[in-house]
């Protein structure tokens, strides 16, 4: 704490955000099938928690909307667990308005038609259940619909396997946000649970191709391109 | 290690399965339904990991197949990670013949028919998919097939949310394993991940109720069985 508080009084007094606060969703969702089972993803959440601790260096109020992951939670940040993509959506919901949206959440496209309350058991023979899904409420684009509560600045994540960018392209004119960082989370690459990423920055005028970083790295560039882009709008 | 060592000089040498091998299997499953998407179950593995260590201690040769977990594994003994139910298959028939197997793997129970090797887009509109399962191969039946590799002792579990002793009684008539220790999942027991177990003990002589104990305790207990079961064997 001592050493916490001679670093922060020699840090250059750089807090471009404060006064702006800021939702970031994180992590996978997990979809119940039944009491026992459910269905995941790959999602580490690091990319997220990354961004969070970065605007809260700059200064941000910074609201971290988690599903279930195995990191800690940031000093200084509000933190609200969920589970799945149900109550991921009704947290950010609950946390407008804010200045900035960034869903870097894996959340679960889909959740199955009917929980089951029981442990569905194993059928005789060689049967096995079919399944039906349902899609889940898209917490992005729900975000990014035009209205008063809308956030300034609404920043989505695409993980994709092929055609990172034109897919990526393509989810941000579908969703209505204002930025998408993509990148390629193919098993190869590592970039689910690994500690670097390489993104592509998606706006309105362009791409950008980001060489490969630390998350932590890329959660600082962004959170400097978000303080800019703030100032530019003031 | 100084500690250990003082308190294994002093400990009574008790090791009842020195010169016998036991197989356990612990943790979930994840079977894959995408690149970044797997069905997945709520167990921790704590339990089979308590088992193979109390195995260890009293002398077992011990080869522990995990699912993915968060667990160190444990000291001295076999330690094998698989991922999905058929690699845990193969990993088993790896390592027979063993005098005894002991089934704690919560195993996926299906897998879907046609893995993609592609993340599955989302749908347009509010279609979703509809996913088709097939079975997987059941290990607890499998090692407890009769023939020249069946193990002499094959212990399974059985994790219930209904029914727990009449599901468990018809498991164990179904599989041909020689003992089931059932428990009741239900998430309100907090079982899954947690450090107690509720066990019911069936044989072929009827059903031993365990008291509330915690994992350690109830491994301990079903290893001094094993061992006085060998005991008789011989």
């Amino acid at each position: 704490e001592i050493l916490a508080a001679i670093e922060s009084y020699f840090a250059p007094k750089t807090t471009p955000l404060a006064g702006h606060s800021a939702l970031v969703t994180a992590g996978p969702t997990h979809e119940a099938l039944d009491p026992v089972r459910y269905i995941a993803n790959h999602s580490s959440g690091k990319q997220g928690y990354a961004i969070a601790r970065a605007l809260k260096t700059l200064g941000a109020n910074v609201t971290l909307v988690s599903g279930p992951t195995h990191l800690p939670p940031p000093d200084g940040i509000t933190y609200i667990p969920i589970t799945s993509a149900r109550e991921m959506l009704k947290a950010c919901e609950n946390a407008l308005p804010v200045d900035i949206a960034i869903c870097t959440a894996a959340v679960a496209d889909w959740r199955v038609t009917e929980q089951s309350n029981q442990k569905i058991k194993k059928i005789s023979g060689d049967d096995a259940p079919t399944l039906s899904f349902i899609q889940n409420p898209d917490i992005l684009a729900t975000l990014s619909k035009q209205g008063p509560k809308r956030p300034g600045l609404v920043i989505g994540f695409a993980a994709e396997t092929e055609n990172v960018e034109s897919n990526a392209k393509s989810k941000r004119q579908r969703k209505g946000c204002d930025w998408i960082l993509a990148n390629d989370v193919s098993p190869e690459t590592g970039t689910f649970g690994g500690d670097d990423n390489t993104l592509f920055l998606i706006d309105e005028t362009g791409t950008d191709c980001w060489e490969k970083m630390s998350k932590e790295a890329s959660a600082a560039k962004l959170s400097v391109l978000i303080a800019d882009k703030l100032k530019l709008n003031t």
